[in-house]
This record gives C-alpha cells, structure tokens and sequence, in this order.
C-alpha cells in the first residue's frame, strides 16, 4: 500500500471539481453561513484520544449487532435526497457501495430512483427515511411502498418540517417514490408561510404515535437533540433515535451533537437504538461518537463526495477509509471491539 | 420559492458595491478597529438553540404589545442618521418599508428628511429618537418638533455626547430637523476638548429627570450598559431603556451586549420595557435577545445595507428576512408566543 | 474637527512605508515568532468597559503627581534606543514633542544624542534609563553623567541582560552617552556565550542595592513581572518599578503584562510607584492599566511609529492621540480623576 | 554577533525551499491534516515563563546525567528514518552534527546508513531505536546488531504498529540495517489489514518483558502517553519512557504531549527516566518540559530541517540554536542547572 489513507477531504475536492457550482453550493449547504458546519465537526475535535499500545488484541472486529441484524461495522449511510443530480448511479450505485463495503444505507423520502430498485439491488437489508406527507393518508402510502419493497426499518426525519428547494432541480432529477408535489393551502394576506403553511402539514409527537401502530418494522425518530424529545419517543415504543442537527442545514446556531450525545445517551439509557449524524469525517469521530455511547454513525456529505468522484466506487473508497480508520484507532488504542470502545475514558 | 432565505450579509456585499467608499467606511465604523462589532455579532452567536420538533404549534404569532399599540413582531428599526447619503427613498423609503412589513421605526434626531414628512407617510405611530442640544432650552424646541409631527414616544440616546463627524456630507444632505449647528464655545490654551468642549453639553441624570416632566409620550433611555443606570432610569419614571452600545461605533473595547443582558434584565425586573441592539444579525438573534429577557430587539446597519441596496423595497425584504427567521427559529424550537421564548433556556 | 481619531496602527503603517525594511523590522523585532507582542496587546483587549452616561463630571483632569511633579497625563515615552535611526529628530525630537504635549520621557542609556542636548531641549525634567555597564565603576560613569544633565530619576532597566545586535547600525548612529563598547572576556572552548560572557556583566540584587546608595533621585526598576522580585525592590529602598516585559523583545513565551498586573499591584501595595508597559496601544488600555491600579504607563514602538512618521510632530501627534482617547475614555465612563479609575470595575 | 538567533523556523523554510515536494510533504506529514503537530506545539505555547531578572547565577550550566553517562545537554536527537533521503550527509552526518555539539542521538532501526559506521564516527555513545520485526527472533537480531555496534541504550518504538509507507523511496535509500522486508501474511477475504495484517505483527507487553531481559543496557519505551501504561513499563524493569505521540504521525486527535506529560511525571514519581518528544520547537519549549519535569527531551524533524538545508552543519545549527535558547531562558528566569528548572512554576 502506498502513500496515506485517503481521508476524506481529498473527495471533497474532487467533488467540488466535478460538480456543478449551484450542485456543490446545494450539496454543502448550511443554515447559517457555515459556521454550523464547522461547529459540528469542531465538536468532535475537542475531544482527545490516548494511544494504548502493546495491548494484545483478541479477535478484533468491528462488528455490532442492530435490530437483529448483524453489521459488519458501525457506519449507516445517511439519507441523501437526489442521487443522480451528484453522479448518474444514483441511490442504486450507493447501494451497490454497500454491498462491497458491507455497509449499511437509509433511503430518502426523496430518492431519484424507485425504491423497489435500489431495495432489488442491495444484497442486505436497507433501511428507509421517511418525511411527513403532509397528513397521514399521505404518509401511509410512501410508508408501504417502501415496506413493500423489503425494508426492514423506518426512520422517520422530523427535524426539518420546512423544506426549501435550495436549487432547481435539473431535467430528469426528481422524487420519484412521492406521488405528487405536496399541495400547501393559499396563504391569506397577513398570513405566514412559515406558521400558516409548512408547520400546518409537519408532523406532531401524536402523529408519531399513530405512525408506530402503523409500522411492524423498526421506527427510529431523526433529529432529536433534546432529552426530554428521547425520552418521549421511547415512552411511544420506538425502537431507536438518531441525534442530528441535520448536518446543520436546518436552524442556524445548533450546538454541536458532539456537545449534547452525552446528556443524549444518559437519557436514553440503553432503552432504544441511539445513532448519531452530523460532523462525522474521518474513523477516529466515529470511535468517539461510540465511546460517548452511540450504537452506531451516518455518514452525509462524505459519501456523496465520493459518489460525485467515482460513483459506486467512490461511496466504496469512502466507506473503506473510515472502516479503515476505524480499525486503525481500535489498534492503536487496544481495543478489540466495538462494545470496548464504549468504556474507554476520551480526553 | 426558490432558494434559502437571503441572509443579511447579502445585503451587505450589494450595499458594499453600491455605495461611494467613504459612505460605506462611514456606516460600517467601528469606535476601534472593528473588533468591536465582531465581539458584538459574536456575543449573538456564542448562545445555541437546541430544536424541539413534533411541537404542535397553537395558533403561532410573532406579535406583541408595546405601550398599548399592537405590534406584528419585536424588530424596530433603529435610529440611523442622514438616510438620504444611503439612498434617495432616505428616512421616507424606511417609513414606506415599515407600512409594508408592518414594522417600527425610530426616526434619528439627525434625519435628513422632515419629521413631519416622514411620519406622515407612515401607517402605524412612530418614535423619536432625540440627541440631546447642548441645553434645555433647545433640546425642548426639537422635542416639541417632534411631538407635533404626532411620535408616539421619545427614544433620548445618551451613550454618545461626543459626536465626531466621521466624513464630510454631500451638499443636499443635511439634518434638516435642527435648528442649527451646535455652537460649541471656544477652548482656552491648555482646555480639552473632550472634557471642556463635548462633555459640556452632554446630559445629565437631572436632565433626564427633567425631560421624563416634559415629556406626555412614553419616554426611553438608550445606551445603558449597566445594571445600576437601569435602576436610575425606571426610578426616575421612564418607561424603558434600550441596551446598546452604539453598534460599537462609540467606546472601544465595550462587552458584547449580548454578554451583560441577562444581569440588565435581571435588574430592570418587568419594571420597565426592555430592548436590546448591537450585533443583531439574523432571526435566530433576535429569538436569542427575547430568550433572555428582552422585549423587543432594534436593527441598525442590516437595514441600511436594505436601503443601499434597494431603497424602501430593500428595507421591505431586510425586515421579512428577520421576520421568516424568527418565525422559522419558533417554528423548529416549538414556541408559538413571544412570551414562550422567553421560558426557552439557551444552550 | 474631521474624520476619527487617528488610531495609532495608522502611525504603524506609515512608519512601516517610510523606513527601510531591515529598521522597520528592528523595531518590530520580537523575542520569539510575533507571538508575544500579539499576547501583550491581547492581554489588555481581554478587559473591557462599561460605559457610565448621564454622570457629571467635576472638573474633570488627566492629572497626577510623580515623584512631586505634576503631570498632565499619565503617558509616559518608554526609553527607545538610537533614535536618529528612524527620524533625524531623534531624542531631541522626542523631548520636543513632549514639550508640545506635556509629556514625560525616559532618555535611553543608548540615546544616540548627547543626554545633556536631550535635557537642555525639554521643558520638564526628563528620567533616565540606565543599562547595568557591566562593572559598577562604568556604571557609576554613567549615571553620573545623566544626573549632571540633570535628569530627576533614574530607571534601572533588569530583563535584558543579554544586548543583542539586531541589525548593523548606519555610519552615524551609536551610542554616543557610553564610554566605549563594552569589551566581552574571549570565551574558552567549551564556555557559553550566555553564562560565561553576558551573565558576568548582569547586575544583581547586590548591585541594585549598591545603586541605591549611589543616586540621590528616585530609582525605579524596570522589567519585573514576579511579585517577590516587586517585594525586594521595595525592601531596598527603591523609588518605583516599571512592570514589563520589554515590549516582547526578550524572552519569548511570557505573560501578558496584563494578566500579572493585577498580582503585581498587590504585592506594591502603595509601597512605591508603579508604571507598566508592553502592549499599551490606545487610550483605552492606559484606562484599564490605571483601573487595575498602575500610577502611569509607558509607551515604546507607537510613538516611534510616530517619529518614523512625521518627527517630532508624529511623536506629538500620537502622544495627543492617547491623551483624546484616555480623556473620551473617562468621560464615557463617567469618572473625572485617575485617582476615580482605579475605582472602577473592568468586566 | 549579528541579527537574532536563527529561529527553528527559518531552518523549516530553508529545507522546503531544497527538498522535492514529496519528500518535504513526507518529512512534515501528520496523522490527520496538520492539526496535530499545531496541537502539539500549541500544549507547550500554553505555557508561560515568568522572567527572575538580577538573580545571580551559581555555575550554570545544562549539564546532566543519564544512565551514568555525562551529557552537555538535555537534547536527544529522535531517531528519524532515511536521513540520506534529506541529505547526503545521512545519520553519519546528524551524528558527526553531534560531536560538534556534544548532542545526543538514537539510531533509527530504519536508518539509512549502517549503524556500526554511524557509531563508529561518533565521539560520545549512541542509543539506537528499536523497531519489533514482527517476531522474537527476527527482533533479536536487529537488536544484537546495534549492540554489537555498540550502542548504549535500546529505546523501543511502541506507538507505530502500522508503518504505512508514505512516499516511494529513491533508488539508493532504503533501511540497510534490516534483514529484509517484512513479509506479511496474505489475507483472506473479509480479513483486515489493520487487525489481520499489521497488528499480528506488533509487539505486546509480553514481548516488552522479554526484551527486558534479552537487553543488557538500558531499555527504554518510546510512544507512551497514558499514566498506567508508564507504571507498567516501570513494572517490568524498563529504565526509561519517552512520552510521545510520535509528532503526531500515527493516531489524529491525541492530547498535546504537554497537556499530559504532567500527569505522566506523577505517575513516574523519579522511578525510571522521562523523556519526552512532539512539538518542541524552542529552547523555551525545552525549559517548559524540565520544568514539568522531564529529564530531558527529544526533537525530530527541526533537526532534519537542519539537515536538509546544511547536512551536518545545519543539524549543528540547530542544536546550537536550541543551546543558545534553553540557556537564555535559563538566565533570564534566574536558575543555574537543570535540577533547578524543575522547581519552577510556570505560568
């Protein structure tokens, strides 16, 4: 082997020379000025790691076991909407990355490909992400056409009621497990947008309730970032949350999830799944996001860097170097397994 | 709609590209070297908000009251000198934005358009906001002016006695609602300027006593940065104080109002209304300012990058970006009141 | 009066214009990489003010008494040495300026005009800076060479025991007060240049109570930054001691003067005067200076910034700069006599 | 003399200025992007030194003991690999540099040069640096090679099981003390390099006892970091430590050496020798760990710095350079030997 691990910037840069400008600026979007960005990855910064070398390791591995699933390795794809706008293999070529990389995928609400098809292609399991259609009849559809397709669990995204379109969406990029455009009700002068239009169809913690009867699969709730929101969702019967300040593109001026996982895994208590998102980029986040007490990552911009890069291939590179990383900072720090690195002390 | 909402610095780079250099250096000054409006912005920024979604929202507003009027949200406009050197719309263009955003404003002792004028043209009650004229007897005469045009309250600035022409003015642009110059008696050899010329005509708490007599309009002191001014104003009868410092543009190396607000609140107590300027940036500022403790917020450069930019329909689309922020801010924090954001604890 | 204050940077950049770069960096020159003149100016920026309105001020002066003179301000010139380096002017320029200002100055034991040229120029007793001569007998030359020009205290400077050359003096300029240079004993092989050359002329404890005794006007001690090493020139007898770290020119890697100054007026506790420098850039840090109980403070590369700039007039015109900004100072915090400074609370 | 002290940094420009791009990209390569060597060099900025001015010195010097060897100073030369691939000169170069500065060295098990000739131009005793060769045996000989050659300490390299090549070497560099490449075994399908391939080759504390015993010199371990790691080692008999993070090379997102190294000097309580490397660039730095309680430190790439920009001289330079600079701050803040500096307190 030659020359360093990739990290994972090097595929940012390459995606930023292959995209698009406005599909670059979409791709990296921030709620504020990017300072979110930064304070979510500065987040996991802050924290330190201690070398313990000379442990002997015993059958060392990454794996982990989900839902009655097992993993080869603790790193989910996040759910990215429009795959084929950042390269022509779309969502399938993803899937196709998980395969080789025995990874693990969310399907967007807003996938450009059919969900059946992405689920056909994929050799494991998939997962799907579930946005709020507007009411439940809506919701009920998307809800069982992606079950139909075989995914084994739903995660529901409830952080970001308000979905601007950031760009146009070129020719041929479109959402095409929706039926049709949300319809949103004429707004009165006087009226608000944001309070008389898009909160009108977001979902609430009873349509929760209602969702988790629907479903005989997993329900993960994403986008929690206050205790009390974890305990609630555990009262209703999910089976997991996902931390996420939405990789900071909903509301500007969120702390880190790096800063609030702790409080977040206290409050949980081993009562359901917790997963975290946000600032993830390179093996050693993830080894901390786990020694803070996550059960499992994912992965947003990265992979879709390398999706712009190489396609399939890229989301592969990708997903070896963090597994690579991963299994580097176990070594280093003598761990041999996933449920270890939970007891070592971060500095 | 298509894109993010265009945030504030936009206006900024337009305003920027707009105007003559030394009208842009004069707006953007800063009391030193502009570490003063960055220790502002980032007082604003060092709070976090952490998102609380599935919140149903009831019947969700920004408004308020303030002195018996009914206002549609807390952003007031601040009192900005000399409107014309930014766009010929002048203090006129800012009232005309105010009827369409339903906004306040306070018009500057140093408007360059008659108060008359401007106030009739404005659909809801205005403040003045009055410099103190060296003595009584002239600061009455342009009070008088003022409460003849029909304002509804008076917005007495007291953190700048020393008022340094910052540039020359263009010939047509002028403080027209003056009597005259301030004639400033001549220095004895040896004399200071600052303490024998400026400070002379400065204001006094006896001052202050007097004008709360003249004065049958809620009257407001602006500039106070210290928990026991805040205690002298409410126990002299006013019924409010702004906290500010100037923007920066007056005492170098002042705290971040952001930093001294809790204790100001704490102090004034609901005794009095409370605002708050300086660093205000974006809606989520403004819900942080009311998340501890204020009443309303004022906004002084952004909308003037508006005016530069656009004129009265730039100001318009400065006062909806904070509107749709702040909507947007209590929509993804769960609050549907003002008087809810103040129970919110920042992060 | 037009435009702003000049702040001092302005003086920096046209110094930096007008000088050739190898003096421009001589006078910039710090210990380490830049780092500890960023510390020192950072050390005061940490401070901050919090304005005072609506306070009358009873007549209200800069002034303050030193050793049984009266000064106008408590803005004292630091001893800078070859001064006809940067500006034909030199010393004498300097003192001028001072007369124009009613400044205070240390004559440099490195002044490259005659001390007694110096004092016949200033219309206001002037202090000398004397560097230890390596022997007591050359010192004694020395000092009593100041004191015959009439010089009204002497200011031992202790922090730079090792003179380094930093550039090759231009054919004119040297050090034209000392006997001669002094000679160094040739090193042995295997001796250190610092031990065994440098150090054998350092003064000691021992020679500063011998000085004592040798001078009859106050003596001050330059360069302490420890509370002990403040406690045992007071115990012997001394007039005062200047806190500093020579600007940052010496030893890299030290405290801000502002972070030890606090410890540093304790220890004094009245016993004796007590002046700080390094770092000092505007009238607001002589302010916090004075308000963390210092009796006056010294300035060193701005007023040469001023000199290089313009001669004695920049050095003049920089002297009234912090001498409009202490006064603005004081009168925005409400507060008429330094002795009221040290009054106030710094946030 | 003339102008400053060279700097370290001046050395880094003048070996960036000669080396080819990827060489130089190799020398100064950090486990993640850089931000680790700044952590490092950071933790010892973090500290401050206060100056002891008019202390008289008692014979100072920097002289020390280590394992009944004299030496001149405090600063050991880390082993780095392939010094010919940075100049001609090679390890016989850095260790002729030695001589002239009565330096210290430790041999690289990855050297370029044969360890026997670059002991034989030594004038003082050398340690060499001991890579485990995957097994007992293999280690064995490469140990009995060096002691052979007559080095007087084993320093074992701990913290870098996974020697990832970072570059392709020239034709002519290559590590000629080794037997031959280390073969590693084929992985299967789904095994790991890093848990199935690097790490089976690393050694463990086992191996550590055994080497104790194998070595009749002093053995010290290089790479630790965390308090029970240093206690085992004092355990098992080892005569020293070397707290490292190995400049920051091998695991992004470890403390800064100086954050730690506190809590490591107590754990060793005076048991067995601490050195410490990782950022240090001055001879303040240097000071600074003393004073935190190593016996002495080592430096890496400033000396390679050095090398590449003179060969021999250059490493010279450096050494004398950080002579020059401990020595100083050993006058400037009043102690005359090293056992001295441990009693300081920083700041």
């Amino acid at each position: 082997m030659k020359g360093t691990l990739p990290l994972l910037s090097h595929y940012a840069q390459q995606a930023q020379a292959k995209l698009p400008a406005n599909v670059w600026h979409y791709l990296q979007s921030d709620a504020g000025q990017g300072a979110q960005q930064q304070c979510n990855e500065a987040g996991w910064q802050t924290h330190k790691l201690i070398p313990r070398p000379l442990q002997a390791l015993q059958q060392p591995s990454t794996g982990c076991d989900m839902f009655g699933e097992h993993w080869a390795h603790p790193i989910m794809l996040a759910p990215v909407a429009y795959q084929t706008l950042f390269h022509v293999d779309g969502e399938i070529g993803t899937a196709v990355a998980c395969n080789a990389q025995q990874g693990q995928m969310m399907v967007s609400s807003l996938a450009s490909q059919p969900v059946a098809d992405i689920v056909g292609q994929a050799q494991q399991p998939l997962w799907f992400q579930l946005y709020w259609q507007g009411d439940r009849a809506r919701t009920e559809v998307l809800l069982h056409k992606a079950l139909n397709a075989g995914v084994s669990a739903i995660v529901l995204t409830v952080d970001a009621p308000v979905k601007q379109a950031l760009m146009d969406l070129p020719k041929g990029v479109s959402a095409v497990n929706l039926e049709k455009p949300l319809a949103m009700q004429a707004l009165q002068p006087g009226q608000s947008q944001v309070f008389d239009g898009w909160m009108t169809q977001a979902p609430t913690w009873e349509d929760v309730a209602w969702l988790r009867q629907q479903c005989k699969v997993p329900l993960l709730i994403k986008g929690l970032m206050h205790v009390d929101d974890a305990k609630r969702t555990i009262a209703l019967g999910c089976e997991g949350i996902v931390v996420s300040n939405h990789g900071g593109r909903v509301l500007d001026s969120t702390p880190a999830v790096a800063a609030i996982l702790p409080d977040m895994v206290a409050a949980v208590d081993g009562q359901c799944k917790l997963l975290v998102d946000s600032g993830i980029r390179s093996g050693q986040d993830v080894f901390k996001a786990l020694a803070m007490g996550a059960d499992a990552v994912c992965i947003g911009r990265p992979y879709i860097w390398g999706l712009a890069s190489e396609g399939a291939m890229g989301v592969a590179k990708v997903i070896r170097t963090l597994r690579d990383e991963l299994e580097m900072t176990m070594a280093l720090t003598g761990v041999s397994r996933l449920s270890d690195i939970r007891q070592v002390d971060l500095y």
